[in-house]
């Protein structure tokens, strides 16, 4: 592979001179290419200052590349057309009519109901596609059971540092998803599955209570721009069918929606009045509009709804109480199960993932793990098998609140039930006891259930159970949870992850500050704490900092011991590859010992540094 | 035991009419009484709206006793003071003349070099307090192991819950470790031991590059009324002796040093000019201020040192890179070894406790686990038999940077190496990309390694590797921290963890919005949070919150679930007690007979919220 860079570090250079730019050199954007020339994989390249590049995966999208002009009414380039085009197995076809009610507005519009697709979105008009004749499936995993290595499973493989032949035998056996919609060609192929990097999902969506599109595209760029790896809109307001339109057009990474939440809009809120004719509408307009994932809670059926009566906290999942509600209403089975299959043939015609929703998960550390919950995890596994039997990818979400000796249960469970389908957990939460910290609560709980095998991590903020997050909050969130997963990586031994605090840690130690904050998940932040204490550019350079001072860095006493005592006699010459304690050994005969070969040697202790 | 509140509800509920107190009336402070009057245990009493009380842990001192008058200036009122007399076991002596040096002032003062103790500290002056004769024991692992309970150990057993004599053999077994030097009659008992809740200790201390005693005291109160169960003062810089003073008098918690940073102040920084003799002032000095304990590098061993040389970053703990310049620069083994059993002779006659130092802790996840790492704590381990066997109490201090699949290995060895004494350790880290993030890199790593068995945690602040921790700093480590411990007490079943869970979490599904905020870590910020998205008073009553709205909120619904088809009817009445799945059962089957038994039973599904 070869690699294409956005600005090359003599440009990067050269804008120093430009204010700002200063602090923008240590890092661009930069591609990878694949196979052919229209296979280019974003990167993240920080430089450093001992001149070497350190690479890292991007999530940002065409945002972050100066070369390319981006504009949130025209919308991102459409990446994968081509790709999907060329695949002769899908059509452009009318699709069904946007109304009024998607959007919430209950009124007939002086346009007789009818709204123009222009005034959803003024970008490019673009027809629907599909699988061709409505009936072909066109999923990554159809392709992966045929043995096809798609370029979007290239595109992966170059970003993962794997071979495409992995990406599509984990695809082809259901432990990946490459959530990729025929109609979000805007979106930059990535991959949920236990074995790649693990990934973060964002939570944005206005309420009835709040926010606006400008703000849920914006939150979505924010977010994109942290690490997340999928968003999910999770609009419940109005404006619901032109927000997601905006999001879809101008998101870089998969999109995932709760189609039920929409359905729910339209029967103003009654879900006793929800149907499978009003669901089924609802996922044809969302199918048509580019939604790579959704929620669905068809595993909520009417005999576990009783299981939650004796619950702390009941049923804490939107999605799950709606269907309960709807299945109490009714004394009928969930419509969601009773039309799993005719679902299944409609997302498999669009590539749609399915992430089988947790309805019944518990919402506080008394519920975690319960009958209930487990219940309704069975379920999923069946209807994981069905939906695989349509070709449609498939991930299953997990929860919730769960104190941290129950987490690997749910894990090992799942993958157990489901095939080893991947696993999308909200958290967990390890306790309940602190609202306004919940990313920490349940950062701790994703760290551990990501270690132990969840693929993707569904993010939350400060702000859960609270109110809406806000930008700082999606930040926040993000950076959280990017920790989470890394931490996870380097637990599952991830052959790249490892390279990423290496390279921190030696800029650390060897005072390379700039380096250290380029480096950093969050360079600002970074970079304005320690200016808050050492303001002054030199303390940028400076071999101490502000903890302790110049006398007594701990790291500075160290270096200067390898200064003082260093040489270029390799480590094990001065008898430290065989220094290990040798509990038989009398402490004092044993110091006395390697004390003298010590002195024997020259008092060489470290190693210079190599460049 | 009986009760006694500072301020009785019917007291705070007289209160509402001063402005502020109206939001201060969901908690106050209260008593829990010994078999004595002077044993006042402090609890946090959250008032409930519902007519319940949860009484919780509370370390924040005198501070919030509206019926105690603190001031810095004089200090607080010596609560042990009375039990340490009367044991008869200790003896007030002149003390250690009080030096210039002592706060880093090398010219002669006009006075000839002795300073009056009042201008180190305005309050009651007080000649220090040692065991009779400067050679008795009078630690409290020396009392446990007589058999003896001291109103120190019924203190604590109160706190905790569990009986004297299970606090008593604890300690006696060196599983648990009850610091309180006599000369800090000031401090409230507390537990360290993997038995009892796990422990939150705050790092504060000024540097040579900024901060002052005022700010220090300050950070103090403030990191205990956040609940930190101990607070390690590690300045470095002017005026030591002086800030350690003002801290110890107006500390309701056991204070930490390292004894070793004031002692190279001593030494104008010069690590090889450093000695036993300077050593062992400092350690006296800091004996009789009443430090309860103290972290000594006593394993940093010189044939260690070379087992660094090929780390990634060397040695990061600032004691540990001290002690090893030492031992290089005189090619001699570490004095706090060779003098161990000396220093162990000072420290039983004021029952400070060891805090054995973890000086060549990874700095990196690159170093963790390794063999410097683990030499040392098998060195750690001899050390804490002879501190045993001079009667000093003992913990062992544990790393630092960690990934998670290694952490485990650390308590594990340590419990074994160290016969189970309090492992007290630094997060660990479980990633280092996130600077500016370290409290949570950290945090995730602090509550699995307590959950496996660490019984005191050191915080890290958002401010780790870059600066010092400012007072927000303090706050958000501290609170972290008491997420990552209160996590773990749940995990390990404490039997009173689970409680504040289950009073939040039942707060939360009855919307009792004040309850939640009241009952939460961080009061203020759970309710700054919610305010900013519904700021209106009524919302703090309302069935919904601000993310769903009032239509979508799923509590509601659960709720309205409950309402609706809820009855005076027994769970198992509606069939629930055996609707858990049958996998053999045919889905459609096992629906339409669950579905009838519950239209049988009269559509009844929750039990109505018994109160």
């Amino acid at each position: 592979m070869t690699t294409q860079d956005a600005r090359t570090p003599e440009n990067a250079a050269q804008n120093t001179a430009d204010g700002g730019a200063q602090r923008e050199i240590g890092w661009h954007k930069g591609y990878l290419s694949g196979t052919r020339p229209d296979i280019r994989v974003p990167v993240r390249r920080v430089h450093l200052t001992n001149g070497r590049d350190v690479t890292l995966y991007d999530t940002s999208g065409p945002y972050t590349d100066p070369n390319i002009d981006t504009d949130v009414r025209r919308g991102l380039p459409p990446l994968r057309e081509n790709w999907i085009v060329a695949r002769g197995d899908t059509e452009e076809y009318p699709g069904r009519e946007v109304r009024p009610e998607d959007d919430g507005i209950r009124h007939t519009s002086p346009r007789g109901g009818l709204r123009n697709l222009d005034a959803v979105f003024p970008g490019r008009p673009r027809l629907p596609r599909r699988g061709r004749d409505g009936t072909t499936s066109v999923t990554q995993l159809a392709y992966a059971r045929r043995g096809e290595i798609t370029p979007e499973m290239e595109f992966v493989a170059i970003r993962e540092g794997c071979a495409p032949e992995f990406v599509r035998d984990e695809i082809a056996a259901g432990r990946a998803v490459l959530p990729a919609n025929v109609n979000h060609p805007e979106s930059e192929p990535m991959i949920i599955g236990k074995n790649f990097l693990v990934k973060v999902n964002a939570n944005i969506g206005n309420s009835a209570v709040t926010s606006s599109i400008e703000e849920e595209v914006e939150k979505m760029t924010w977010a994109t721009r942290w690490g997340a790896d999928t968003v999910m809109d999770l609009s419940t307001g109005r404006n619901i069918h032109t927000t997601r339109e905006w999001v879809l057009r101008n998101s870089p990474v998969p999109i995932g929606t709760v189609p039920l939440y929409q359905a729910l809009e339209k029967v103003d809120g009654r879900a006793e009045e929800l149907s499978w004719e009003v669901y089924k509408d609802t996922v044809i307009e969302q199918c048509e509009q580019g939604v790579d994932y959704m929620t669905v809670h068809a595993g909520v059926l009417l005999r576990y709804v009783p299981l939650t009566a004796r619950r702390k906290t009941g049923i804490v999942s939107r999605g799950g109480s709606i269907m309960a509600a709807w299945c109490l209403a009714h004394h009928k089975e969930n419509f969601l199960y009773t039309h799993f299959e005719e679902l299944c043939e409609i997302l498999r015609v669009y590539d749609v993932t399915f992430s089988l929703g947790d309805g019944l998960r518990p919402g506080s550390i008394a519920d975690a793990n319960d009958e209930a919950q487990f219940a309704e995890l069975r379920t999923l596994g069946e209807l994981n098998r069905i939906a695989k039997s349509h070709d449609v990818q498939t991930m299953i979400e997990g929860p919730g609140h769960v104190p941290m000796h129950k987490i690997k249960e749910n894990v090992d469970l799942q993958q157990e039930i489901c095939d080893e389908a991947p696993f999308y957990t909200l958290g967990p939460l390890t306790t309940d006891i602190a609202p306004a910290y919940d990313h920490i609560t349940s950062g701790i709980g994703a760290a551990m259930i990501a270690w132990w095998g969840t693929a993707m991590l569904c993010y939350v903020t400060p702000k859960e159970h609270l109110g809406l997050p806000d930008r700082d909050d999606v930040k926040t969130g993000v950076i959280t949870y990017k920790i989470a997963a890394h931490a996870a990586d380097l637990a599952k031994g991830h052959p790249r992850a490892q390279e990423w605090d290496d390279a921190l840690s030696d800029a650390r130690f060897e005072f390379r500050w700039e380096d250290q904050f380029n480096l950093a998940l969050d360079p600002d932040t970074a970079r304005a704490y320690h200016d808050e204490t050492l303001p002054a550019e030199p303390a940028k350079t400076a071999h101490f900092c502000s903890m302790c001072g110049p006398k007594f860095c701990s790291m500075k006493i160290s270096r200067d011991i390898r200064r003082e005592h260093g040489g270029d006699l390799a480590v094990e010459a001065v008898g430290a590859g065989d220094a290990a304690v040798d509990p038989g050994v009398d402490p004092e005969e044993g110091m006395r010992r390697k004390s003298e070969e010590f002195a024997a040697a020259g008092h060489r202790v470290y190693l210079p540094v190599v460049d």
